[in-house]
C-alpha cells in the first residue's frame, strides 16, 4: 500500500487466478475511455515481438468505484484475469532458487509458504495492476494540464536521442512504438541486438527516462518532504529497478558548478531556468520546469544455460536451468509502468 | 518527520538560534560515548581544510531521553547552537534567488515568509542534526552486529579504489581521514583538484558509496515494501543528492544477464552469492550479503562569479554574486551524513 | 487503508457486484478452517430473525495469498458476491437524503457521482469484508494465546449481565446465540422489545463490550502512541459507532480516585491489579490485565414513517419515506464486526 | 509524532530540563500574539487555586519557524523550561509503582531505564507543549472561520448547563474562568466539592465537551477515513482520557431512531439539521453543523493515603504513600488541552 492520499494497493500472483488492485481518492466524476486504457495496458502486455511468449489479454474488470465509465469517488477495485500460465515450467525450481530472482529472499521471508511459480507476488505480472491505477492517475493529471512521457533512454549500450529538443508529433508517435525510442534508427539497432541476445539465451539492461510537464512550482519541501524522496520509492517498486536519478543525476558528479547551475531568466512573464540540470526540482521543491528523472532496469534475471545455485533443502550446491518464456530486456515493457508509477507519485503530491 | 518506528524530525535554520531534532524509539538502555559522538560530528563539521570557513563547534546538547549517558526510551531531543553566522553576506540576495539553490522554490512555497539567509531550513547545517540521530541509530545497529561505512567513491573524475577487497584496518583508517577515500594517492589528487577549484571560485560534484555489513536476509518485501524504496528517501533528504542506486546500479544497464546474475554458493554453512551485483537486495528483500548503495552529490551551487538570475520583486533579469563561505565539493563533508541516514533507514527496518 | 503493519483495505458497494478487501502481512503458514470462517461470517450475515430480510450467502472467495487453506505471506485479497439487491427501493431517494444516513454528506464529498443505493461504500455491507480480514487476524492472535470476545452490553435500556464473573462455558455458548448476551433472560426481553420496535417501524441503539484476554503488558506507549488512540479508530470505522471507551470509561467521571484506582498485587508470581477499572491500559500501555472496551451504536437510521428532509436539487423541504429492509437494532449484528476490528487493531500492535 | 500534514511531536520529561515540541506545516505568514498565547498557556498552567501547587511560568521559547512574531513555514520548534521540580518527593517510589499511574507499564516497556519521577514522558506536563502547538493550529483555523470551544460538561456528579442555547458573550466569558463551566452556580458547587475532596486527599473524574463551529461539510470519509476515527486519537493522547464520543454519543444507546434522527431543513439557503444528535458528522463526514464531542477524564490517580502496590524488585506486596502536589480533578486543567488537541485534529483535516 502506497501514497498519502492517492492510496494504491495491488494483489495477486503470477500463477494465481488474477492480479488486481485498489486505488483510493481518485476524484469523483472522472470520465475515461476503456479503449484508451486497453491501449495503455497493451504497451506493457506480454506477447509482443520482443517480449516473452506468454499471452495475456490483460483486460481490467472494475469491481467498484466506477459507474457508467465515470469514477464515483469510492475506492476503485479491479482485477485482471491470469490466463496463460505454465506452472509446470517451474516444477524443477521449487527448492533451487534462480540466481538474481526473488526466490531465495522470498524463501527467507515467507519460510517456504509462498507460491513462487512465475515469481509469485514478485512477478512483473503485478505491474499490470499498477498500470491500471497509474492510468487513472494520468487521466486526472491530464485534466490539470500535467502530462507524463517516458522513453527508453538506452538499451544496453544503444542510447536514444535526447528528447528535449523534440516536438509534440514525435512524442505522440512514441506511444505507438513497441520499442519506445524517439530515433527509428536506434530502434532498428535495438531490434537486431535483442534478436542476438535472444539467440544466446542472454539478456541486457536498459534505462528509462520520464518527463513530467505542466507541473507548477512549489510542490514538495525540504529534507524528508523532498520530491525526489517522494517519487523514488514508486520507481523502486518496479521489479528490476536498481537506480533512480533526477535531472543530470549521476552525471552531475563529473560536472563543475559553473556548468551545472541553472541560471534564471524570464520567459512570457514566468521565471524559468535556462538549462534544467536540476530536473525541475530545487531543494526538494518543483520549480515549474519539467521534472526529469531516469531509472535503470537490470538485465532480465531469467537467462538460458546452466547457472550455479544451491538446493535449500539439502544445502548442496546445484546447478539450475531456467525454462519458461522470458523477455531479453525488461526495460522495454517497463516504459508504461514507469509512466504509471510517476503518475501515481505526482498525483499524490498535487492533490495533497 | 520520517520513519515507521525510528521516527526522526529535525528543526532549526541556518541563521537561527540553533538546529536540533527529535528521535523516537531508540531502545532504552543504550549507552554511548559523548566523545565518540563528537568525533562523528566533527567529520561533518565545517571549518576543515577543504570546507567552508564557517566555524561551528557542533556540540549536541540533549534535552530529553538521555540520563547519565544512557537512553531512557523516551523521545530523545537535542539541539546544537548556531555560532558563527554572517547574515550580512546574504543581504543582497533577498529578492534575487541564487541559481540552483532552494531560494526560488522556497519563495514559491513559503510566499516570501521564510528566512532564507544561509539557506534557512534547506541549509546543509540541518544535516548536523541528522548526524546526531544517525549516530544513535548506528550505536544500536552496532549492538546487533550491523556496521555502516561510507566513502567517497569519486570526486569529479577522480575515483577511489574499490573497497570490497580491503581489510578491516583500511576501513578503520578511513574514519580518521578528512577526505574519506581508501587510496591515499587519490586523496592527494583530490586535494590538488580542490585547491584549483577553490581558486577558480568553482565547485565539483562527487559520489559516495555506502556498505552495510552484518544485516541478515529476509528484511524488506515486494513492490512498495522493497528495501531500495525504503532507503532511497533517506538519501534524497540530504541536500544536493540527485541520484541513488544499489549494487551495480546504473552500470547494470550496459551489462548482460550472464554477467550480472549473482550465482549462489555455500560458505560456512550459509547461502551466499559469488558476486554481489544486486547490492545485497533481491526482490526488495535483503539476501544476507552486504547492502551496497551509492548516491551522487551535485556540485556546490554556491560559486563565485556573476550568475544570471531574476529579481522576484521587479521580475527583471538581474545578475547575482554570491558572497559567504562555501565548500568546493559538498560530497566530502556529506560522507558521515550518508552513514547517518543509512543507519536511520536500516534501523527502522530491523526494529519493525 | 489502515494499519501500520497489518494493513487492511476494503472495497465494493452495497449495490455493486461484490464487496472485498485486501489484508497484508498476515504471517505465512497460518492455517484456517473455511467452515469456521463461514460460521463467523454468518453471525454478521443479514437474514436472521432480528435482522433485515436481505438474504446474502456471504461466502468469501480468496483471490490471492492463500494456497491449500494456508496463508502464503503475500497480500490476501478476497471478495464476497452481492446477491440480493433491491435497488428500486432506493429510486425515490436519489435527490432527497435520508436523515441520519450518509446520503447528504456523501453528496457533499462526491458531488453527486457516488452510487448511494443501499448506502454505497457507506453501507454496513462493507463490514462483511472487514469480518474476513478480522477473522484471519483473530486466528493469528489465537496462536499467540490472545482471544477476543464481544457481547451486547445493552440493547436500548436492557443491560446484559456483567461478563467478568462468567466461566469459559458461558463464553463459548455466546458465539452460538443470535443475540449475543450472556443472560438468556435478558435475551428474551430483547426479543420482545425488537418485535415491538419492528412493529412500530422504529429502531433502538445499543452498546457492545469487547474483552481481549492473553495480551501481555508493555504494548503501546505514551501520548500519541497510546493503545486507546490506536484501537479507537478501528471501532469508529464501523458504521453507526459514535463513542468508544476503555475500562470504566465514561462511568469513571462520577468516581473518586479512591474507588477507581486499581491497586497492585501478586498472583502466581505475576503483577496483577485487584480491580480492572483501567481496562488493561495504563499510560497508553497494556498492563497484562484483559483489555476491556465498549462502543455505542446509534439507533438504525432507517425507520419507517414520514421524515422531514430537503430536495438537494430544488432546495425545497420535502418529506421522505424509507422503503427497503432494515434491522431494528444494528448493534446486534455488529458484535462480530467489533471482534474483527479489535482483532485487526490488536494484531497490528503485537506484530510491530 | 502525529498528523498527516500538520505533524506534531513533543518531547521532554516532567523532571528534565524542559518540555518542547515541533509542529510542521503551519501556514507561512501566520501572525500571532504572544500575550494571547501566554493567556492560553495559563489556563492549563499549574498553580491555580484548584490545582497542584507546582509553580511553572510556562513561557514557550521558539527555536525555529517564527520570525518577528510571524510563522515562516519552516517547522516550528519550541521549548518550555521546567522550573519547580521536587524530585525528592519521588524517591520512595522508584521500585513501587503508584496504582493507576503509568509507572508499572513504563517499567514493562522501558525495562527500568525511564526516569519516571513526576511521570516522566507520561506526565501531564507534556500537555503544555501540546497547548503551544494547538494554539498555533487554533489561530490558523480562526482565519478560516473555524472556532473551537471546550467546557467542563461535568465534574463528578455536577453537570454544567447545556451550552447549545448560550450566546457569544457567555462563551467569551468562559475563557476567563478558572473552572470552565457556563453556569456560575455550578462553579460554586464544584469549588466546594473540590475543597472537600482535597481535604480527604481524594480526587474525582469529569467530562469535557468541545464544540467546533464554522467547519464546512464534506470533510472526512467512510470507514477508516471517518472524522470520528481521525479525531479520537488526539483526545486519547491526553493523559487520563478513557472515553470519547460524538454528538449524543453513549446516550444514543437508549434512544429510538425516531428520537435520534436529525431531520433536514433549509435555513438561509443552507441545508441544516433540526437537531444535532450526530454531532456534525454523518458517515464519517462533516455535515456543516457544529462538531460536538465529549471525553472523560478519570479521577486523578495521585491520592493521599496508603495504597496497595508491589515492589518490582522483591516481588513482594507493599503499600505506598504518594507525596507531592496534585490536582483533585485533572479535568479542570485539561479544558484548554482538549481545545488544543481538537484544533490540531481539525486543522490536519481541513488543510489536506
Amino acid at each position: 500500500m502506497f501514497g498519502k492520499k492517492i492510496k494504491v494497493s495491488v494483489f495477486g500472483e503470477s500463477h494465481g487466478k488474477c492480479v488486481g488492485g485498489v486505488i483510493e481518492n481518485i476524484r469523483p466524476g472522472l470520465r475515461f475511455d476503456e479503449y484508451e486504457l486497453q491501449q495503455f495496458m497493451n504497451r506493457r502486455r506480454p506477447g509482443g515481438k520482443h517480449a516473452t511468449k506468454r499471452c495475456e489479454e490483460d483486460i481490467p474488470v472494475f469491481l467498484s468505484g466506477i459507474k457508467d465509465g465515470v469514477t464515483t469517488g469510492f475506492p476503485i477495485a479491479f482485477q485482471i484475469e491470469n490466463g496463460d500460465k505454465r506452472s509446470k515450467d517451474y516444477d524443477n525450481l521449487k527448492d533451487i532458487p534462480r540466481p538474481s530472482h526473488a526466490d531465495y529472499t522470498a524463501w527467507l521471508k515467507y519460510r517456504g509458504f509462498a507460491d513462487m511459480r512465475g515469481g509469485g507476488y514478485f512477478s512483473a505480472r503485478l505491474t499490470a495492476a499498477l498500470c491500471v491505477a497509474g492510468f487513472l492517475a494520468m487521466k486526472q493529471l491530464e485534466e490539470m494540464g500535467i502530462s507524463i512521457l517516458a522513453h527508453l533512454k538506452s538499451v544496453y549500450t544503444i542510447e536514444d536521442e535526447n528528447p528535449h529538443t523534440l516536438g509534440k508529433q514525435q512524442k505522440t508517435a512514441l506511444r505507438k512504438k513497441e520499442i519506445a525510442m524517439f530515433s527509428d534508427e536506434k530502434i532498428k539497432e535495438v531490434e537486431s541486438l535483442l534478436e542476438n541476445i535472444k539467440k544466446d539465451g542472454d539478456s541486457v539492461g536498459g534505462t528509462i527516462e520520464c518527463v513530467v510537464t505542466g507541473i507548477q512550482g512549489g510542490y514538495g519541501g525540504a529534507l524528508f518532504d523532498g520530491l525526489e524522496g517522494h517519487i523514488a520509492p514508486y520507481l523502486f517498486a518496479i521489479p528490476g529497478v536498481k537506480g533512480v536519478d533526477f535531472g543530470t543525476g549521476f552525471s552531475s558528479s563529473t560536472m563543475k558548478g559553473s556548468e551545472h547551475n541553472d541560471s534564471f531568466r524570464m520567459k512570457d512573464g514566468q521565471v524559468v531556468t535556462k538549462t534544467n540540470h536540476a530536473g525541475g526540482i530545487l531543494g526538494g521543491i518543483s520549480n515549474g520546469m519539467p521534472i526529469v528523472l531516469s531509472c535503470v532496469l537490470k538485465p532480465t534475471a531469467s537467462i538460458s544455460g546452466e547457472q550455479q545455485s544451491v538446493n535449500l533443502k539439502t544445502k548442496e550446491e546445484e546447478s539450475v536451468i531456467i525454462r519458461g518464456r522470458h523477455d531479453p530486456c525488461i526495460a522495454i515493457r517497463a516504459v508504461p509502468v514507469v509512466e504509471a508509477m510517476v503518475a501515481l507519485a505526482i498525483l499524490d503530491v498535487v492533490v495533497c
